[in-house]
């Protein structure tokens, strides 16, 4: 089983940081993206979206998705501790709140970190190399959005620790994946969300999120 | 455990095709989310997020998130046919694909037609009422998105029944909607994506997606 990633990368971080805090060592050749090393063989047949990360299993299939990556290696290999939960339900309230996170915030950041930095401006799709222009709405829609999540989330951040309670989930690392973004993009969190804020120094905290 | 949907809503179809393809009859109530009765008590306090499908479990727990629902449903009561996968590998390749399918193309897709259709234009993000504005490059860029994807997918599809190998998964609903999307939107997939159109006639053949 071998990873392939970047560790600079938004979503090589969040693998990053769910073997950190699993206490995985896996085998893990850095891809270089930035270069494009991604369109060459042997990494452009191993991945036709061209993005990393992805794992490649001993039976040569391929994994690609951070989050399908971490899910597949919790329920073959690594269990403890559970960051998808360890019952049905648990499982479906981390899911959802991953979702939440992803699809209203998580995702558009990533669409609006591509819409307004020069260095994205060939590569606005990630795994891609083309003309497609960056676009000041989808950066403003990514604001937006991430306002109207804070906004949904403070109150119930005002009884839970983490965002799905007491422990610590994979939906954490995606928020953690949210800030960071946000300070990419040279965004700050409106000092209203104080609830939204603490949860932030509680993820900054965390050794799994700090480099060595 | 009652479901609360809207059956029109390209997320309600999802859901509703998923409890169609495994038999699963659930009590479920409609909520007129048009009319904007996802506002108003009980369901207000039931869903901060303002959407629908969700389901109450019997303990009170408030589960969002199509995806989230059906995983739940599978993992806890309903394991056969399995649509999310039968062991970790299958299980990652679906969410894989299921993946792919939502962040590169249903959502972007649902981003356009929220930002295309007149009907929407006091409610561009869901579960909300404001004067954010519809904008046409959020539409162009779901249309990129869109053609992006079904050349990444054509070749895979040449040797693939359906979008995770022989078997029909949950992939494949949200390959559903994806064209579901496409007929709201008025567009056309591109006549060079031959897979992809036999894909989408094997999709309408399916019965969980015929209206009784």
């Amino acid at each position: 089983m071998k990873l392939y990633n970047f560790s600079l990368a938004p979503n090589g971080l969040r693998v990053l940081a769910f073997l950190k805090e699993k206490k995985i060592k896996l085998d893990t050749h850095e891809v270089n993206v930035r270069d494009g090393e991604q369109f060459k063989e042997p990494f452009k047949s191993m991945n036709s979206f061209n993005c990393i990360p992805f794992l490649e299993l001993d039976d040569g299939t391929i994994i690609t998705e951070s989050v399908s990556i971490c899910r597949y290696l919790e329920e073959e290999y690594y269990p403890n501790p559970p960051l998808f939960g360890n019952s049905p339900k648990k499982r479906a309230q981390i899911d959802m709140w991953n979702r939440r996170l992803e699809l209203d915030c998580l995702t558009p950041l990533g669409h609006a970190l591509r819409n307004k930095i020069s260095f994205f401006a060939d590569r606005v799709l990630a795994g891609t190399r083309n003309n497609i222009k960056q676009s000041n709405d989808i950066v403003e829609r990514g604001i937006e959005m991430s306002n109207l999540l804070f906004d949904r989330i403070e109150p119930h951040l005002e009884k839970n620790k983490f965002i799905c309670g007491e422990e610590f989930s994979v939906a954490d690392i995606t928020g953690h994946s949210i800030f960071i973004s946000f300070e990419r993009l040279k965004f700050e969190v409106p000092s209203k969300f104080k609830n939204v804020i603490k949860w932030k120094s509680r993820l900054y905290e965390k050794d799994c999120f700090k480099n060595e």
